[in-house]
């Protein structure tokens, strides 16, 4: 029994069509749909009862899955791109992640061809497991500011890793806690008393044959993390070195040597290639992003369209929630964020395929641009998340409370990502650092790609909005300019102020909260362009390309209607024209209604991947949540467990006497 | 060894002094200081551990400390102040909650004389345990909407209590999961196939002998709720009834009767004054907002002054991360709303005080107001220190996301207060009700108390901001006058609006997003004003009050820039007006930050209540880290459970032959 069949019978587009443009491609959709099944259909990948187990349980349970999983891998033998899918059905971070995703690119990126055929081999038969140490107790952000060394000992040709001090100890790396057998460690370079910057050396955390962490070594899991499941089935770890010894081609050598003689030389290989590798792992987090975001949204409006609540006439059904404004306009801009933030990082995937192939040329000159570009809209597309994610239950009420939600467990697993690879506002004043670069070059440089609009900077400052009545909004032109202008205005704006301080590093501080802001202005002009651009394209199937055209503006005019602010106090909208704006908005809300079950179909989620009781597809929300609450373990007796010993004394007045 | 002695020094205020103003009284202070400590003392209150409990322990173990605080409460015969400090600082939900602040208080409320008589001293001295269902799996919000029935059978003179439908099964109900031996239940009242509106009913659950479900009970616990300890210490409850029988005399009666002959009588007694109960635990709601607040913002702005990163000088020790403007804009404006939150709530309990006299004098003319004032500052409390907690989280890096940094469990153990007891976008829409009521009614009626501005609705539409200089903004009259302009022209532009619809109820939905906006305006005025308020009153100690003026200026700049939008749209300030109150906030900033760990050693929060590592007292934060991971039972051995069975066969090549 469907019991949203009315919703989906409603929609004015082709849902198969949708789901097409939503993967990326027919090869997309087919290979990620098919992973997607071959997971949900497996009992070995069951994981609804997954918030019951303790963390010991849960972490041997994901072991059993990730070796599943690999002899799945291996016997199917499943092409890398499968593979991939694979693990992210399966929807459980575990130490396989940074083997694929951290421990054999940097071995890729970083050693020279020898390593390479030294360490690739071992690393994807999983023959040797690794984790990926830079994160230290002490230091996150700043890389530079690193305390564990390696230290050269030019008569052992051997560097001697250590930890010299407290905070110097390995904090975070994934895998690392209880699994890896190997770690990319970070460390600074020291070579007869001097500092040679922070590289890489490959270092054995324990046996091959029993497991044990090797001598020297101090390893163990970091302790609970937010969350029931979520984290807590990864083994991040910390990590002590006492003068553990390694040979010295040790050293992922591709960028950086050290030779038998202990000299410090830099091949012809250069660094920037290093921060392709940092931004293509951004890169995956905005496409992360995008499907967190599609989750929530998902149990969501599911869940909005299957709740009633007040508004019934005439004994009646109740209204569903789905259909007051007030939740609307809260669900809906999340849902087009969820398309928004899909398309802007595929975008930044061609970019980046771009950047890659210019720096095996030698052609740098994009990586600033493309560096600040993932930088922002890593920020921007985790943090929205992030906080719709939490939104999104919320608009559940209070079943969205409930571990069988989905949603605390999907809030859990998704927050670091503002946090990790980049912290959110580090990440923005990194993007406000290439702004005012573009914006103090703009008299002889003229600025390229994302920034080109500020090459139009005085125009922007000087013209206003011409829109007069709320349908003008619909207008993609109209709209790309208003942020453009906004974005403009601020960034020019900072950049004269800016330019009052003597010092400017003093400058940048002192401003650092303006501007921030006007980066964000800049990061969300890309995510509205980047939307708009992608409905210039062909995109075929009855109705599709106008829902899309709506979701772009129910995005693009709520973050105007968020923002207003900025939008005034440049002075390039009067409040006439934000009104106006805003009342458009609530006309596309309506719109989007009676697609909205739709939309979230579209994004072709199983009920395994959601695990979600209020976002099942078929609607079945009550019996479900009532069978599941009799499943819980804690239902097993009547009785519980402390109730003789604890309560029963209380109620029958003999607590003097009670063993507390 | 205090880490942050140098802060402490830096105070420019008696930090004894404020922990006065905080707690509101010197006799406050005592009292919940002295219960801090008893808690804090006592190791049979440990709770650190907590998370690493499973569900069934995690319970066993409330269930003792319930049982041995209540044996406290009467060996030390603490008064009810002391008892309910106690219970704060022992910082576990369980069924006692609902024993006390609801269980009781409805007997209190909604029972003759004669049954207060029978009941009262049952429940008081725990010889019944109670619940209080309301909450049904399809209804929470709408209560006229509940579908559990009692139906009068003036044959026997019983009631019989009914659950009709699977979505009409009770949930939620803390205590019943597992504890209570009663409940009051709410029921659509059945006389004669009439219905005569939902009442309360006392329905025993469990046999108090052997504490098992009576016959033709169904209960069990929900199920997990968001994160590890939290609400998870809470059985909340499914509960069915299948034809249970009560005597007549166990409708709470105070009200409503229903006679022998099944006739339907009101009493005397008003029905407000059941408003007045929900209007006071809404009050509570209020004032737990400001605690749990506190204790992020005292967590972060800790760890802040520890956590040193970048900007190293000669390798001098790097910036301490409360030294960014960044972290300064996100952090201070919330150490601000912690003590505009204690105010307000303080101001909203006396103004309750005053309606409860009132109610009891038959004087309901200010219910409608304090109604809206307390369902409207739940709401912003709530949903501000929500979003407030989850940013500190995020302040705090990377370790803020570890369990042991107290602030996963405190978001998880706070989040639902933006849900239970009016959700927070239903109680905005009540206000507006009641603020479009005052607009309309302008011509003839005068606004009082909260609205009284209305009444200056004219002058605050036609009058505009004169500041012309960032200093000009450190002015409280000018701030209140802001707050009031944006708030009157928001309210009145609604009720414009809301006129040009011929069905009122229509537009009232469709301008429903724009009411939500006002509403907010209007309570952002109430706590600004309040906190403004508190400072015309005299503050005895060094710089005390100077320090609270300049939170209260940090609290209505930062809501000014935030809001900027409204701002400029009702064209009450500039675009230059509001840049310059921008400019004053960031001198703001500095004038807080040699005060930052004063103002919040100012709470006066124990370490165990805090019960975080990053936020304890003497900074002490990187050992004591480290320390904890390694008293993790995950770390108990080396090789974690798993290790042999799923690693090591890949490792070796040999997964074909294992047992997965």
């Amino acid at each position: 029994m469907d019991y949203l069949k009315d919703e989906r019978k409603k929609a004015q587009f082709d849902v198969d069509v949708m789901k097409v443009v939503w993967a990326g491609s027919r090869e997309s959709f087919l290979v990620s749909d098919r992973m997607a099944k071959l997971v949900a259909n497996d009992p070995a990948f069951e994981k609804f009862s997954k918030p019951m187990l303790s963390r010991k349980e849960l972490f041997k349970n994901t072991l059993r899955k990730a070796a599943y999983a690999w002899k799945l891998i291996n016997d199917l033998r499943l092409s890398e791109e499968e593979a991939k899918w694979l693990r992210h059905y399966i929807d459980e971070p575990n130490y396989t992640d940074l083997q694929w995703e951290m421990f054999v690119p940097a071995i890729q990126g970083q050693c020279t061809e020898e390593q390479k055929k030294k360490w690739l081999p071992l690393a994807q038969s999983m023959q040797i497991i690794g984790s990926y140490a830079q994160t230290e107790l002490g230091h996150g952000s700043n890389v530079q500011g690193l305390e564990t060394t390696a230290t050269f000992d030019a008569q052992m040709d051997e560097f001697v890793i250590h930890s010299p001090t407290l905070t110097s100890s390995k904090w975070w790396p994934g895998g690392a806690g209880k699994v890896a057998t190997h770690a990319i460690v970070y460390a600074r370079l020291i070579i007869n008393a001097q500092f040679h910057g922070v590289h890489g050396f490959m270092v054995q955390l324990r046996s091959l044959e029993d497991h044990s962490p090797l001598p020297g070594i101090t390893v163990g899991d970091i302790g609970l993390k937010f969350g029931h499941g979520a984290y807590n089935t990864m083994d991040n770890g910390v990590l002590r070195f006492d003068h553990v010894r390694i040979p010295r081609d040790h050293m992922l050598m591709r960028v950086s040597q050290v030779t038998k003689e202990g000299k410090f030389v830099q091949s012809d290989v250069p660094r920037q290639l290093i921060y392709g590798t940092m931004v293509s792992v951004r890169q995956t987090i905005v496409a992360d992003a995008s499907k967190a975001l599609s989750r929530a949204v998902c149990i969501a409006t599911r869940y909005s369209a299957v709740r009633r609540q007040f508004g019934s006439r005439n004994g009646g059904p109740e209204t569903q929630v789905i259909d007051y404004k007030t939740q609307q306009s809260r669900l809906f801009p999340l849902l087009a964020s969820a398309y928004a933030f899909r398309f802007v990082s595929e975008w930044l995937k061609s970019l980046n395929k771009d950047v890659k192939q210019r720096l095996e040329d030698k052609d740098f000159s994009t990586l600033p641009e493309a560096h600040a570009c993932t930088a922002g809209l890593k920020s921007l597309t985790t943090a929205a998340t992030a906080d719709g994610i939490e939104e999104c239950r919320k608009l559940c009420g209070g079943h969205g409370y409930l571990v069988s939600s989905g949603l605390p467990e999907l809030f859990a697993y998704y927050v670091p990502a503002c946090t990790y690879e980049g912290e959110n506002v580090v990440m923005m004043l990194q993007v406000a650092r290439f702004l005012m670069k573009t914006v103090s070059e703009l008299g002889y440089k003229k600025p390229v790609g994302t920034t080109a609009y500020m090459g139009r900077a005085k125009t922007l400052i000087l013209s206003n909005c011409v829109i007069q009545t709320s349908e003008e909004w619909l207008n993609s032109g109209a709209i790309v300019e208003a942020f453009e202008a906004r974005a403009a205005r601020m960034a020019v704006g900072c950049g004269k102020r800016l330019a009052k301080y003597e010092n400017p590093d003093e400058g940048f501080a002192e401003l650092s909260i303006d501007l921030v802001e006007a980066s964000l202005a800049h990061c969300q002009l890309i995510v509205v362009s980047k939307f708009i651009e992608k409905l210039e394209l062909e995109i075929p199937g009855k109705g599709v390309k106008q829902l899309l055209e709506v979701l772009s503006y129910v995005y693009a005019l709520s973050l105007l209607h968020k923002h207003q602010g900025d939008f005034l106090a440049t002075g390039y909208l009067t409040p006439k024209q934000a009104s106006l704006a805003n009342d458009q908005l609530r006309t596309l809300y309506s719109k989007v209604r009676p697609n909205a079950i739709a939309l979230v179909d579209s994004f072709n989620h199983t009920d395994h991947y959601l695990s979600s009781i209020l976002g099942r597809y078929d609607g079945d929300v009550y019996p479900k949540l009532y069978e599941a609450a009799f499943k819980d373990p804690f239902n097993d007796s009547d009785i519980a467990d402390g109730i003789y010993e604890y309560v029963q004394p209380i109620l029958k007045q003999k607590l003097q006497s009670a063993k507390l």
